[in-house]
């Protein structure tokens, strides 16, 4: 034999890599056990001592009910990815994803995804990545573009069936896309099924962004009032093609993303006060909240219908509940029923937005108001608008 | 030969050992190579452009500045974790993390950490994902408690010398740490090397959290004024003994995570307006804002000192700017120099806070204000105190 010592040198090699692979794949990890009872228990190895914590704490009074809730993410970026991700830690039954992007480096700069991710689909990284978090959390992602036809029909089958238990709807769906087609979609769908569902939003800028609860027939919908935020109804990829980049920050992102768990975690275990709107100013620290009544004239039928329903829904409530409802306050002068529930003044608001960039045509910057000469969806700066919140109604009416 | 086959299938076992181990280091990632200049081309592969879009958007001039700048951040766990993500994800030049815990499950609840990486320190861990995530940032971390003596100096030496360019100071120091006697030693030290930190907190029951700025010498303190947030001075580890366990989320670690890098940001590359305090309450999804003077009577020296250097360095200033500064508004009949900012009424404050829990001696709740008979440092609900803010200051000065 040429070498003695061959057999017995690939052999220790032969251990030292079963060695090294089994050290590297415990290191990524099946991570933990699942969990069938969420217990108090006061251990470094229970996930959910800190958050059972809440009901010692006299904030919620059941918490253990976040297992039977289901919420569909529409949408898995900056925001969606985040708030997946919370929802997997604080334990929630379910969670459908849908997004048809993939992973880029040029993600990195927001949370969650990570360089090595590159190339994969967006839903199959995070259904991986939240899977090893908490495998006690049931996942269903979807990895198309829910505004297509096809995928259209899927995605409201999904909504209407897709909850824990097959043939039940989800509890909540959540907008964290951005562009106005799928937030138009998602719109479309949850008018149609009455679902209620919470809307995100960013703005181009990377300095501000807003949530949003949105009850068919009792709030407004994405229809009923053009929001203040929103770039135009332009083809994503033809921004990308013309080499226009918005910009953004994991900081508001992950403010915006937090500010919308909350509210989902409010809504769904019942404490604190549930936010119809809750924006975020990053350049000055001012977060308007305000809510909307629906648009009786709304261009989605649907969001008619949910209106009439609701209005005869309040009117066979038991008299004492209806007139606590009354207490709300309404301006008269505005049809709109938009009503501005926080301290902050038009000219604080005007004086909160940030400088107005270059922006090719039919982009405009979140939370700034359209010049009069301008049309409602190419923005001008904030500071060179002399319009009152009225004037602005007006407008929108007319559109 | 007893087994003729052996040395082939012995060779063949370790080609494919290590192509399974290369895929599996590869799946975890060399993650991307390092970028020498931030550029602002909008390409997939562009870990940066989004970034590099602020300055094309009007927010930031210089956005690459950001490389230059060293901060420090003092403990790693629900928020600093995510405040190390957020600054590594901005491409900041240096990161110098302190912490002296492992990572537990009963961590899981909040973003960050995975739980394969249950047992390994904080530091180390959190070093992984980051220089993973982006390997143009410097990191050098720090596994030991910074309120022990020897530790301390340590401390001291790394805030003082520990830059980009070694012998020169930290930009910025951020507390994130989860008890009283560490944010003294955070406190006492910046007092004496005059730096600029940010201190951060959430309270214990989870819904309501804060960040402030603090100039050494300019705006007050952590020995100034008791803040109302905080847990009283207690051993962590005796509240573990006896099975107390704060509750923590998410949501509300990943805002306050956000308002703080968010201010970091503005602070480091000049946008926006900096918040001396900014606070956030999830009940009611109000955010306080206010500013406070130094306490010229404060326990800490070298923070009496620092207010010295400051008056006289505003006194050699060309007198405009003088003026301009004087127009800062001060309550006459405080005189800790606090002033509310914001528009939230005394009021909302009050009814703004959550239910008070059941809890052991010397744990107060955040932003719950003592009653008349309590110790300052025991907690009451709000809602049961009809003291007033001057009150409250009396008996601060008393204590």
């Amino acid at each position: 034999m040429a070498d003695p010592g061959r057999l017995e040198r690939l052999e220790r090699r032969v251990r030292e890599l079963e060695e090294e692979l089994a050290r590297e794949k415990r290191g990524r990890g099946a991570a933990r056990a699942r969990i069938d009872t969420m217990s108090p228990e006061v251990t470094d190895s229970n996930p959910y001592s800190r958050l059972m914590a809440l009901k010692r704490m006299g904030i919620v009074k059941d918490y253990e009910k976040i297992r039977t809730f289901t919420v569909a993410v529409v949408g898995v970026g900056g925001v969606g990815s985040v708030t997946a991700e919370m929802l997997t830690r604080c334990g929630i039954g379910k969670l459908l994803l849908f997004d048809y992007d993939k992973v880029e480096l040029a993600n990195m700069n927001r949370l969650f995804f990570q360089p090595h991710q590159a190339g994969l689909s967006k839903v199959q990284a995070a259904e991986h990545t939240l899977r090893n978090i908490n495998p006690d959390v049931q996942f269903e992602v979807h990895n198309y573009n829910i505004t297509t036809l096809d995928n259209f029909e899927h995605f409201m089958g999904r909504i209407s069936n897709g909850a824990l238990e097959e043939g039940k709807p989800v509890d909540l769906v959540l907008s964290c896309v951005d562009n106005f087609e799928a937030r138009m979609a998602i719109n479309t769908a949850c008018n149609e099924l009455g679902q209620i569902w919470m809307e995100s939003g960013v703005s181009e800028n990377a300095v501000s962004g807003h949530i949003q609860l949105i009850i068919p027939g009792e709030s407004a919908c994405f229809a009923c009032a053009p929001p203040l935020v929103v770039a135009a109804n332009i083809d994503e990829k033809t921004l990308k093609r013309e080499g226009v980049c918005a910009a953004s920050l994991p900081t508001t992102m992950g403010v915006v993303a937090g500010m919308l768990v909350q509210n989902v975690l409010k809504y769904l275990l019942n404490f604190g006060t549930v936010s119809y709107y809750l924006g975020y100013n990053a350049m000055q620290d001012f977060f308007p909240t305000m809510s909307m009544k629906p648009n009786p004239q709304c261009s989605d039928h649907n969001c008619r219908k949910q209106q009439e329903n609701y209005k005869k829904k309040e009117a066979a409530r038991p008299k004492e509940e209806v007139i606590e409802k009354e207490e709300e306050i309404v301006h008269e002068d505005n049809d709109w029923g938009i009503e501005l529930v926080s301290e902050i003044s038009e000219d604080e608001l005007k004086a909160a937005s940030g400088p107005v960039p270059d922006l090719p045509e039919g982009i405009s910057v979140a939370y700034t108001i359209p010049d009069k000469e301008e049309n409602l969806m190419t923005g001008e700066t904030v500071a060179e608008s002399e319009e009152s919140l009225e004037e602005l109604m007006a407008k929108m009416r007319n559109m």
